[in-house]
């Protein structure tokens, strides 16, 4: 097959699209640090990706996303090989009987954006510009390709020490309550090729064009610093985010419970919002912040944390005391929008007592 | 392939292998109860099942064991369909891509007695009259097949719902692991179908004629019925047992751990041992008996126990306060008495700090 390349991606170019990884894993996702090794190796060793819009598929070509699952905090701790997303593409390609004709991000947020790369390196494939979520989000069934009917197996699930598992499940539901027993056993990270699905099902249910954002927003955050103009400013405006707080961080309750880290964090506001409190709670990502007790964004619409110097994104996991942050909100893809969307990950979803408005509420 | 049938199993035979499978159980492996009726409704629909001696497969034969997995206490209650059974064995039948030439018993102990006939009546194959324990054991690693180098994997493994898994591990004992976090969230129960091997790895492994000696215990404790003459001296005579004690249940102590049915039991003196107690300690099965707290008989040599009037066979499920037992012990299949086979279910293995000693102590 071949398809116009929208562009090629080089090793360097992954210091960028980390970043981005980063800003859209809305405080989760897994450390984008360890998957940009991974694919700057991959890189070169392999030569670079092409990077495809997803409307370059022909609607019969077999399309499938990777990701690595497990919580950042055991996945920042625990280096992949590499390999082993290679292993679990190459044997979900055997179970289906078929050449795989391209690779698909699962999860543009976080560790994420960068471990497709991996494979289309390797593989020699075309990577899809776009993803399944738009952002990062904790569990196996909450992609978009769901929502399109496009189920989460035949998937395979490898682990850094050679074992490996074929998941055939009834829904994706299944998928994720399976595969996350089997990764909390495997030491709590696992690789796995998932959602095999045509070129038709991708073109309905990609978030289109998150990778190169990714990117963009890498590339925009490094000219701020030479240009020396204001970071959170580029970044708000690349994303159609406002800020929702400026402060320090008081307190962080984090636990690593179930394949998860789950907590929350508290802001004490500056400047502007001196005098305030913003209240962060998280699952492996922000879901929602509340200010002074009020609800401002809950999930699926994004939260995202920047280092109010430098704009760089901070994760849940290296949030500590007396960190001084800017917290922006932005509104979710439509997808997540629908009532199927709001069912998957809506705030009802992770345990909350309230019903998605969309951000900026009344806006 | 044709071979030569030992006998044939029809489905009034499995009242009698049933009773032997629970006095093999050791207090664990199941109600074979449940697969008795699963075994029955199979042989009735499809016709009776060959019982083949292990001699008679060529050493190029495909053989395979099934099973099922889980706490007894939730497999009792958990119903399975029979047809996972089937859909294990098939699935894996596709992923070695070659045509399974005859069954094989992987615990002759408790449930798992019955659950080879069920696949054998359906797919019309010959069941090799033998098993990897010669008795019950609460992992799946726990099979003589191991001692020889059998990997468990490829295996599959079905739940009643509709799931599945394939597994490749790099060992017994990460099959274990990841099979049973993935039966604990299917719901406690789990059906599979492990340890491809050759015909000729199953005559160097199989622990030989231990369905037939279920059916021989079962029609043995009839007809001593009819006759009127002791059932435990039958049975233990059949065993090569000795009773060990001979009281009633003063305590039962037992948890669901783990996916595990785990506990002990005591027991006060009668007759002969009258002022004496005996401490029974099961992780599904029985594992160590301790009279006046000193050590009777360990794992891997086997502990079970009858209804003293009617010599029928007592799982560890079903122990209550009052009941009147007689409890026996008899020595290993002689696989289990070398360095390999104490490693794999010695009593070190169960926690316990004492190396084994085998039944009877200085006999």
């Amino acid at each position: 097959m071949t398809m116009k390349i929208l562009r090629t991606i080089h090793a360097e170019d992954l210091e960028d699209i980390a970043i981005g990884g980063a800003l859209l894993g809305t405080g989760g996702g897994g450390d984008p640090y360890v998957g940009k090794l991974m694919a700057q190796e991959a890189i070169r060793k392999h030569g670079p990706v092409k990077l495809v819009d997803v409307e370059a598929l022909a609607h019969d070509a077999l399309v499938v996303p990777v990701c690595m699952m497990g919580a950042p905090t055991v996945m920042t701790e625990k280096l992949p090989q590499g390999d082993e997303l290679m292993n679990a593409f190459r044997q979900l390609e055997k179970v289906l009987g078929r050449k795989i004709d391209a690779v698909l991000c699962g999860e543009a947020g976080g560790i994420n954006s960068t471990t497709p790369f991996v494979v289309a390196a390797a593989s020699g494939l075309p990577l899809v510009d776009g993803d399944g979520m738009g952002r990062a989000y904790p569990e196996l069934q909450m992609e978009t390709f769901g929502l399109h009917g496009v189920s989460a197996t035949p998937m395979v699930l490898c682990d850094d020490k050679g074992n490996s598992l074929v998941l055939e499940t009834v829904n994706n539901a299944w998928t994720e309550r399976l595969a996350r027993a089997a990764t909390v056993e495997m030491g709590g990270s696992a690789l796995l090729a998932f959602y095999p699905m045509s070129g038709e099902s991708a073109k309905k249910s990609v978030v289109r064009g998150t990778l190169s954002l990714c990117l963009s927003l890498g590339q925009t955050l490094r000219e701020t610093r030479f240009a020396h103009t204001d970071p959170v400013a580029a970044i708000a405006g690349m994303l159609g985010a406002s800020v929702i707080f400026n402060g320090r961080v008081r307190d962080v309750d984090r636990r690593t419970v179930g394949g998860f880290a789950r907590g929350h964090a508290r802001l004490d506001g500056l400047e502007d919002w001196k005098g305030h409190t913003l209240k962060l709670d998280f699952q492996n990502e922000f879901l929602m912040a509340e200010r002074d007790g009020e609800i401002v964004c809950t999930t699926p619409d994004l939260i995202t944390l920047l280092e109010a110097e430098s704009g760089n994104p901070v994760t849940a996991d290296s949030l500590r005391y007396g960190l001084r942050l800017v917290a922006l909100a932005f509104p979710c893809n439509p997808q997540w929008q629908t009532p199927e969307g709001i069912a998957l990950v809506g705030p009802r979803y992770f345990g909350y007592d309230t019903d998605y408005t969309p951000y900026p509420f009344g806006g």
